[in-house]
């Protein structure tokens, strides 16, 4: 079983998962790796190669663990942590620690070998953004588990093991200390300002007109003032919500048509990066907060490495966020669905 | 100018360096990428091909920019910051920023074509880790900076573009928010129990014995608790002191032997990986602190990338660090220069 560790300077804590050396890469990702062209566990008929099914969106009259799934949720192979048992929070002189229960699942987003989220129909992508908040609602229920994080890793700089289109979950009995700070943050905000700090960027973002990467009703993409990386972009719904989990079927419908374009724009920019994506949203153990705001965080992984970046929480950006998302705007449409985008005037 | 920009979530302050983007890589190091074998800037002989010296230990009689030193300081090629100009610190709505004023130097370590720290020798070390000290006390004499960052790259993999050995230190006008979080942090600790956590972790550490890899009479080294990378280590001066500047003639000699030592044991263990080394120490604007203590922290680079961690700030370790310690402290001694090791009993 895992261990959860604080750092008791900061606050941060922590996985200790030993049976993680097992696996071929040390990183945070779904299975062993697969060399391009070889077996694939995530394709449809391979189902048994993985973990038994923990959900799955699917035709009616097919059975778990088998064909005829459209987006399928499985256990990671490796887990960062295990659902079973209790916490057991306990000292150790100075030091806190607990076990490391909870849950790290795969979301596989596709039953065919594809390789990016922009090669997803649109109403796939929408059913993965419904399971991202399916999973949540499901895991929120456990009295033991208070944060759940969905990321997702493509290509090997950015810890990707598998190919094959998928997203993770990794939910926790804490939550993570990148978290902690921005709710800390935007409630400091809050407290001087009255006002949510998200939302106010939005507006600020749309009055500049100088980051948008991309303007819809429903959810906004900019390059962030303080970006930490080249290309860095994040999407911030509209309307002010602290929990992803609130999203509506409209607003999932609009978010796989914003996400898509975005990471069709990074791609085509950046002739497809690796990179993640991080779903920052409020803790489960919270009501609607007033001062925190869900947002998507998307991380191009194009400096080569940034070790002393990662240590010290100092980022240097050789890229101006308003250069790149100049770049990103102005770039052809890549696809035709973008004749079906809304769009509004800003600025 | 490079700008300094702030997160208004988490008040994280980043550099964005347009002329940075010149560089082969986009890391933070030294200077262009130096084929294996090729020229190589930083050899003695090769003066003119870096900017022009800052300061160095030389023989009596030799003279700036030429032959003749044992340690060389000359500004970084590519700076994150500039030393010219006032900070210009100003508002865009709800955003805060000031020009990237600071410095960004290089601190060659020998003027042999050396690859890592333990080739130098102790006297050559020794001076390595007081010209640390040389440029913080110079550099803080300038009110605009309040920070300085001392840090090592070692291997591509951890953001070194050049092999011969150096160290780089950027200074700043603002905190950097790791510095931030462990000061407030370690005051939290210092205002609820009365003490030093940093005093008290060496305390545990000793007294556990679980994780110590080297223990001196004047410094401890010890794989953390909540280790976020395999085999991270410390290094803590046993005496409570929060500046690194106020190290001593003494305990700059036994420093070198430790930072030595461990390093050594370090790459037997993982067959000479990438690290980084970051010296952690109290801002320039502060007075002898009691809730804080500097320390050098070690993080090799073995894991294959941890675009997730790099992130959410948080981290799986598939290592626990009472194994890694184990296996550094049991290593048998690589050099004869172990025999002078002061050991002192523990338990």
């Amino acid at each position: 079983m895992p261990d959860l560790r604080k750092d008791p300077i900061v606050g941060r804590w922590v996985i200790i998962a030993k049976n993680r050396a097992k696996r071929p890469h040390d990183s945070v990702d779904g299975a062993a790796l697969r060399p391009s062209g070889g077996f694939c566990p995530f394709c449809e008929g391979h189902e048994n190669h993985t973990p038994g099914e923990i959900v799955a969106y699917r035709q009616s009259g097919t059975h778990r663990d088998r064909q005829g799934w459209r987006v399928r949720v499985v256990p990671n192979k490796f887990p960062a942590l295990e659902i079973e048992g209790d916490l057991n929070k306990r000292g150790q002189g100075i030091y806190d620690m607990m076990r490391g229960v909870g849950a790290h699942e795969v979301i596989i987003e596709s039953p065919k070998h594809l390789v990016s989220s922009t090669e997803l129909g649109h109403e796939n992508l929408r059913e993965v953004l419904w399971m991202y908040r399916d999973r949540l609602l499901d895991l929120k229920k456990d009295p033991r588990l208070v944060y759940g994080m969905l990321f997702k890793n493509v290509g090997a700089a950015a810890g990707a093991s598998l190919e094959h289109t998928h997203s993770q979950l990794i939910v926790t009995p804490i939550v993570p200390i990148s978290v902690v700070e921005e709710i800390n943050g935007s409630l400091d905000f809050y407290r001087y300002r009255g006002r949510c700090v998200f939302c106010d960027m939005v507006e600020q973002e749309l009055a500049f007109d100088e980051r948008i990467v991309l303007d819809s009703p429903g959810f906004v993409a900019f390059c962030p003032f303080a970006a930490r990386f080249p290309f860095e972009t994040w999407i911030v719904p509209t309307e002010h919500a602290s929990h992803y989990e609130t999203l509506s079927r409209g607003g999932s419908e609009e978010l796989a048509r914003v996400l898509k374009r975005v990471l069709e724009k990074i791609e085509t920019a950046l002739d497809r990066p690796a990179y993640n994506y991080i779903v920052h949203t409020a803790p489960f153990d919270t009501h609607a907060l007033a001062h925190y705001h869900w947002h998507i965080e998307i991380i191009p992984r194009v400096t080569k490495t940034a070790g002393f970046e990662w240590g010290t929480g100092f980022y240097i950006n050789p890229v101006p966020p308003e250069e790149a998302a100049t770049f990103m705007r102005e770039l052809d449409n890549p696809s035709q669905e973008t004749q079906e985008f809304p769009t509004r005037a800003t600025g």
